[in-house]
């Protein structure tokens, strides 16, 4: 098997690609508050109308879905749908001993193809332009998967 | 410890149990697509209601609530509250040194259990058949975490 | 690079964190189903209402939201939101061969924080003391991410 170091490439990539996606999900809380605090709104609690520094004129229609708010809240669950079975097959892909070349096809594919359906859903592109685009990458996270399970079960 | 390399049985059947459970929670994604297609609705974003392609006759309707979809939605969020802890508490038991036997009672059992409350789900099956598999399968994963937080504070 | 093996203390440190962190998040389920059987109801899917020995006395009612319910129900989604990339990140951080001290204040003061997080949303302290905690969670996991990750770079 490979050696779990960054010095060996496979694990240096898998790496490089798992801290971008564990980095592109964070964002999406921080790009939730960001605009949260935009539209003064959004928000989920009901304490959350409560008077405080940050929220100094409170009003109960801060409690109402903002759309803006919500469209960040729909990509970040589609990172939640996907990253951390991304974060695993890719971590357990490696055990495998892939080509350099293939690993890194797959590994920085995804992260370039979640980036690409970021970008289509912030922007509200049409639904197909974000489909094909969540679907080359979810393609990705089944081939390691199975690639995975076959080489566990002796194949 | 175990030897992390896929001809080690212990590590083995986690791979195999762990890579099923991917493939679980993914497919929940293309099940949820599948439903959409079918009903032609169940939508979430504005622009998802664009003629397109893929949606040649669109209807502000397809924006609603479907619940044959919503309940693959459902099942999908209980594997997002379950299967990421699964994956992570699985792999850091294997640091434990467990018998093969029980390893694969463990994450065997676990995988069983989880297809098990799939079907119940899928099925509308009582809420007590759902919850009877589902805490059994919650109680592999305290097993197994509480265990191996014992191991690494040294009992 | 590290050993990963229990008598290392550095895996160690991170092992006592990460399952610590995955029991908060299994206990966030166990909570949902205390607050559900105490004020029974806050249920979600159709067939929750059938009469079964757990629930004698079924009411339509029981499917509507319910604010206590709703309450474990984002803690919960805030984990999610949170943890898989935690552990996710801490795991690979470890490869960067951090000094025992650095390493228990990062990944045993994530723990703590989020643990007083949870405390602050469930007793409904104002947004401003739970946020700031979650900030302060946020930016371990950022710093330990892109430590990783320049370290993989070969920085």
């Amino acid at each position: 098997m490979e050696h779990l170091n960054l010095q060996d490439p496979v694990f240096a990539t898998y790496v490089i690609a798992s801290t971008l996606m564990i980095l592109k999900a964070v964002a999406m809380s921080w790009l939730t508050v960001v605009r949260m605090m935009k539209v003064k709104g959004g928000f989920r609690s009901p304490e959350d109308i409560k008077k405080t520094p940050l929220n100094p004129e409170p009003d109960p229609k801060q409690l109402e879905k903002n759309e803006s708010v919500e469209r960040i809240r729909r990509i970040h669950m589609n990172d939640l749908e996907n990253l951390p079975f991304f974060l695993a097959a890719g971590f357990l892909y490696i055990f495998t001993g892939p080509p350099l070349w293939l690993a890194q096809v797959l590994l920085y594919g995804y992260v370039v193809l979640r980036l690409l359906h970021f970008f289509a859903y912030f922007t509200a592109r049409t639904h197909d332009t974000r489909a094909t685009l969540w679907t080359m990458g979810s393609l990705i996270l089944i081939f390691m998967a199975c690639r995975t399970l076959l080489a566990a079960l002796g194949y």
